[in-house]
């Protein structure tokens, strides 16, 4: 993701930008849920770089250690974590599959959840963003790291320092 | 599109930023060109808005009105277009369905056509970020107006001024 940057730092902006306001923006979901939402939807589209980093970041926020992130993989619906967010994870995954895959009865549930609008907004577009960010990496086959250490670290560095200024 | 940035104007700056320089930047792939890469992943995803807004841009860049859009949406392989486009073309189609589809052997084809690095970078990149809007679109379930006389419309708007400050 570094290299891409570095080769194209005019793309790298906006898609810094976007990051930095869903993940770490002012939002009434915590970092650590919106990681979680990254984290899941990247774990769909089976991109290794991006559920490992962004799960590292989750795991860092939530300070719970990987077992939610683990949790969240292999059956979000059983995982620890609030019927609001299994909610969210639920239109996430839709969104995943495409966007027409959303359902009236999935945004009822997570409304019902007390999810607000904004929420369900911010919902969709970080798994619609990260539908691209999958597809930017993985389509460009960029080398990516295999040490755990490696991601445990840096997503500690941009839990702390957040997406907008990453080097 | 326009209602979810009013909505959210925070995340429509760098969603509008980016557009504008993958369709509209300086680049030696045409913003036609461009235009087509991205209503052919919109097509692919079944985006009605998006396929035919962007559609009608590409029409008016390529002044060829909309046959050659409806070429690359029904067999591009077959359309009155360059091998170079076609490679490019292909290459959007594997991003379209997952990062990974992406082959060796697609890359060296574009390759092989003339493409260079960049436009290859920025192939992947329009194909994975149309994979964005167009879920964001309908996975907001955003009202879409059907009078295609709107789309020719706007298309040319779009066009004439670009999308960094989309109105």
């Amino acid at each position: 993701m570094r290299a891409l940057q570095t080769y194209r730092p005019e793309t790298a902006e906006p898609l810094n930008q976007l990051a930095n306001i869903l993940l770490r923006g002012p939002s009434t979901l915590s970092p650590g849920e919106r990681e979680l939402i990254a984290t899941f939807v990247s774990a769909r589209n089976d991109c290794f770089f991006c559920q490992t980093i962004h799960g590292a970041v989750a795991a860092y926020h939530l300070g719970s250690g990987e077992s939610i992130v683990e949790q969240i993989k292999r059956d979000a619906d059983q995982a620890a974590v609030s019927p609001k967010l299994k909610a969210l994870l639920e239109i996430a995954g839709k969104v995943q599959q495409g966007g027409k895959h959303v359902t009236e009865e999935a945004i009822a549930k997570a409304r019902g959840a007390g999810a607000t609008d904004l929420e369900i907004h911010d919902t969709v577009l970080i798994a619609a963003a990260f539908c691209m960010y999958n597809r930017y990496v993985d389509g460009l086959a960029t080398w990516a790291p295999d040490d755990p250490a490696y991601y445990r670290e840096r997503g500690e560095y941009l839990a702390r320092e957040g997406y907008s200024s990453i080097r």
